[in-house]
């Protein structure tokens, strides 16, 4: 190896059960186990090259240099890399997305895969999947499901040996489509991170964590079996347990806007009328709608009828985070 | 007296800590106690007369005649009166409201609470005024709140004998101003009465009851001490905490309309820039915003100014059920 460089792709992800509160926010051991889907199309592209010359980690986001919180949490990433490598050169960390950001589009999902599978490939370790996924899970708990592909399960775990995601189908098995309504991609007010902390001030979050195993299996058999009306209930469900956290939580946090509603209200309408459709959100205000493959062009083309719909973004299952050069 | 008759108002009341789910679906025994405000301005004008050549109860709302399950409800009411008075005429009624109906603007409550008062002087019953209250809940849990002036708490009770509201402050206690948003006058798709049905499918409705008690204690001790911050804590944690139920119970039921969220998000915009404002939603889409006296002008212009918002009602504390001829 010529220099200490790899560049490496990930797909952001739509959780079908929620990641919301932590065991432990440091390493981000969730309070629940998740399961989600990668979405092929959106791509988070990182280039990570560790030199000699450096005195300090750098991170440059779409061109611009950025410091602060960000970087300390990409340098936590790089640390852990340094500490498992024996490596001790800073990084040069360039990252760009195909997708608006902070909009909830989980692009801090996609952006701590890539850049986790980047940093190990370009330090020369070769680590085993579920250890990238543990090392995505520092830089962010989502991107713990952008490692593995297809259809994601993160494993709750103990602590940080055990919390870690991994693969429940690949892409191809089922032809499930997301239609992402956008409504807004302005940055949202409380960025997850924050939010996490917020959870356990809802009266309602140890219920919601007690019942996710049950809800986890509902889940994963409905996907196993490509069982849409099964998936659509228990989504749907899981979505609104995690916001009534989230609204009665102290402070009380409505990532909803108006035109959010309007989505979930038309998609509730249009699977009464027969359509296969269900909706979840993540902590932001765009919606989610999920349907099977063939649906997508009419529910896209629906979508973008709607008053407050900006745009529609259509994928189907993506793969795993991977190095591409 | 030498007619069997007697018309009585009362007004719809606005909870401040909500009633959703029963004990005892028949006799409406609540699951949790709940505390409101009597709606001046807003009401609802019912004349009985008990007649001896009536073969059954009637009932003429606005002008209307109606039957099936409301003149059911209605009669329920009024065979109550009959058991406890001797009286064993069938009662012609009518019913006006001055402000829309079925819109979450709790007609229901200032419907039964006109019902029972008139009813029971129609037939020359004197009762107590917990009396009173039972009667009404008979007809809709919340018609109890309706009975007693100004700022009513509802106690639980286990049955009907102890199932009650009482007042726990006068109107002239403290001039706090509801400014209802109407975001829609359409009939809601799930009455109130199906809905509490469904509360006890909530994975939340547990931890809502139990929890209520505290809630009560905060919102009966801000309303004594009419601290308005106080109150604003409560009464939004409240609202979310009985939404999140009614998201998350099976069907699932969504009452928010986008201008619901437009109104929700302004109101959080104002009351961070210092405008004393907070609000509830009952279950339906409008928006009830609450600020002290003096404020009710400027909120109620700002109001009218959200996109999706038809008309602002304003409403001070009223006075009781009472007799009027």
């Amino acid at each position: 190896m010529c220099a200490w460089t790899a560049t490496a792709e990930a797909h952001p992800n739509i959780a079908f059960i929620k990641y919301w509160g932590n065991r432990d926010h440091e390493a981000r051991i969730p309070s629940n186990g998740s399961l989600s889907m990668n979405l092929a199309g959106l791509v988070t592209r990182t280039t990570v090259t560790f030199r000699p010359d450096l005195t300090a980690d750098r991170l440059v986001l779409h061109g611009r240099e950025v410091e602060g919180p960000a970087l300390a949490r990409v340098s936590k990433v790089l640390s852990l890399v340094r500490a498992w490598s024996g490596l001790t050169w800073h990084a040069d960390v360039r990252s760009e997305n195909n997708f608006p950001t902070g909009a909830g589009i989980a692009s801090s999902a996609s952006a701590f895969a890539a850049l986790a599978v980047a940093a190990a490939a370009a330090a020369g370790l070769d680590l085993a999947p579920q250890d990238l996924s543990r090392l995505a899970r520092w830089g962010s708990g989502s991107a713990s499901r952008s490692v593995p592909g297809g259809f994601v399960e993160w494993l709750p775990g103990t602590g940080d040996e055990d919390s870690y995601a991994i693969s429940i189908a690949p892409p191809e098995h089922w032809a499930l489509m997301d239609c992402v309504a956008l409504v807004s991609t302005d940055h949202k007010a409380v960025g997850s991170s924050q939010g996490h902390r917020l959870a356990e001030k809802s009266p309602f979050q140890a219920v919601r964590v007690a019942d996710a195993p049950r809800r986890l299996d509902v889940c994963r058999d409905a996907i196993l079996k490509r069982d849409f009306e099964a998936l659509a209930e228990v989504v749907e469900l899981d979505c609104h347990m995690m916001h009534a956290v989230m609204q009665t939580s102290s402070p009380r946090l409505l990532y909803w806007e108006p035109a959010t509603v309007t989505v979930m209200q038309a998609v509730r309408r249009w699977r009464q009328e027969g359509l296969p459709v269900a909706y979840t959100i993540d902590a932001g205000p765009n919606v989610h709608v999920l349907c099977p493959q063939g649906a997508q062009e009419e529910v896209a083309s629906r979508l973008r009828a709607l008053p407050g719909v900006q745009d529609v973004l259509t994928a189907g299952p993506g793969g795993p985070a991977r190095v591409v050069a």
